[in-house]
């Protein structure tokens, strides 16, 4: 079981997973290289076929007359075999000295975004994204359900350097028995924005953007993808609905399928522009208990720069590239609008 | 002159260098390898006899017979050619529609450590490195005295997955005109840490570890290094004095040699065990006017691993080695300890 302790000066929470533990030889800092992954289907655990290879699935979208573990799925969850987080009932906190821990219980799963192997995520069809919209809907709904579990984060890892070790197109899920340090930071200046101004910051945010448009990459019906003003990473990159809304739940079919359209064509511009980089999407929603302030987003990170010491050690990131620069870059991009 | 821009929710800075701008296209995802440095001691613009290929010298430690910007000198600072905040005078902050900006000025600075190229920084003596934490105090000092400027970090990236671009050993100074959001958050912790239990967390925590004993791998009179109760990271290691200390300032000539004895003790302990692994070492000094409850450490992040999509979007992270383990594993190497 992973154990979840507290810095008790910065109240920051880190996972100690000894599951995946390493001794020191086992980094391989000086042989990046060795670690790419295999393309060769017949051992992918993600691949049609290969059910057998992965723990048994919590859920897929498959038609009726497969069964449960075989092929015929679109959209497939299973339990991450290395979970950060692992199952069970959660005990009580125990103090160790002066510090505090907790049994690291949580969930920590995988979504096989497609059977195929190779297709890249924005390769997939406007339906195919959204059937996996649809399944982060349906786990989120479910994780929430859960009475010991206080977040969900749904975010994917593309390419080596941005933390992905199977090639196959997939997502990851992992739900916490707390409100993660840096979401509470979220929670806070919104709250205190709204103090202040009385209105929601994100909102405020969308409709300065529209009006000044130099951020804005593109948008339609219900998202907007925009750089944000302060941007920590080069081409970061931001899709927010332009209600108010709290969370991915809310959003219905027809702005389901207008999520799908805005996510697909801003992962091409991206991959268009910048030539199929590394990138990590992060699916930012409210912590439970503290939706009403709150406004769902999507981040973009591609993984073009190194934090090194300033960043570690001050927060403050150094962008080599302005927001209005890199949605200048990113808007000029040609793509296939549907 | 590089921006410093705020997030209106988050309150955190960032840095839009765009002096050091890039175009899409140079970024190098695909040819990390493309990017190793020059060991020709010709081209090297830190080597002793190229002092001409830097901007003229801000302090350096050398005898009197020879003049700035030639040979002769024992450390040596110059200012960074691409700075990350440039120098001036600062103009009133200036809002951008609902955001707020203000002009990149601040200090920027390259303290190159030995006139000898191929050193590492463990590398030297005990003199030397005495010398260069010598120079840091002294331009911490100077630094401190500049109105404008509210914060300093100091700080090394080793190796090219922890930043470092140029081979030859230096470390740089970065002073900021705002405390880093960060380093509040510290402030705070502390804070809050005394109110509640009336004493420093740190003193707590180094009183704890000596007792306790499995994280601590080393120590001295004035010194210990602890692998942290909450390390985020693999062999995550911090020094810090006994005492309950502020800043590097207030360590005195017989503290200073303690801790160049146990800074080149600790990295000798790093490289052996990790075989030479890329890290950042970041010297956290109490932020000015915040001194009292403050106590100073070094930080020292070996880079063994990558920060994925759950790190990038909780700030919580996953860290596969325990720092019982990680101590256990320093304290088995051997190294020759004077």
């Amino acid at each position: 079981m992973p154990e979840l302790r507290k810095d008790i000066i910065t109240r920051e929470w880190v996972i100690i997973a000894k599951e995946r533990s390493k001794r020191p030889g086992d980094f391989n800092h000086h042989r990046q290289e060795a670690a790419v992954v295999t393309s060769d289907h017949s051992v992918c655990p993600f691949c049609a076929g290969n059910e057998n290879m992965t723990p048994p699935e919590i859920y897929a979208l498959r038609d009726d007359y497969f069964k449960p573990d075989t092929k015929g799925w679109k959209v497939r969850v299973v339990p991450n075999r290395f979970p950060a987080l692992g199952g069970g009932v959660p005990l009580n906190r125990r103090d160790i000295g002066i510090y505090d821990r907790m049994e690291g219980v949580g969930a920590h799963e995988v979504v096989i975004e497609t059977p195929e192997h190779g297709k890249r995520f924005s390769d997939l069809s406007v339906e195919q994204i959204q059937d996996v919209l649809k399944v982060y809907q349906k786990r989120y709904s479910d994780l929430k359900a859960e009475p010991h579990l206080k977040y969900v984060l749904i975010f994917r890892n593309y390419g080596k350097v941005a933390g992905a070790s199977i090639e196959h197109s997939h997502s990851q899920i992992i739900a916490t028995p707390m409100i993660p340090q840096q979401v509470w930071v979220q929670v806070k200046g919104l709250e205190q924005y709204y103090e202040y101004r009385e209105r929601c910051a994100y909102c405020h945010i969308i409709e300065e953007e529209i009006k000044e448009g130099t951020r804005v990459v593109t948008q339609n019906d219900s998202f907007l993808t925009l750089e944000p003003f302060a941007s920590k990473y080069p081409f970061e990159t931001w899709i927010t609905p332009r209600k108010h809304r709290h969370t991915l739940l809310e959003t219905g079919e027809e702005e389901l399928k207008g999520l799908a359209e805005i996510l697909k064509e801003t992962l091409e511009r991206i991959h268009i522009c910048l030539s199929d980089p590394p990138y990590n999407i992060m699916f930012i929603n409210a912590p439970w208990g503290h939706e009403s302030l709150f406004h769902w987003h999507i981040e973009i990170i591609p993984r073009l720069t190194i934090a090194a010491g300033f960043e570690l050690g001050t927060g403050i990131y150094i962008n080599v590239v302005s927001p209005e620069d890199a949605a200048m870059y990113l808007k000029n991009v040609e793509v296939e609008r549907k």
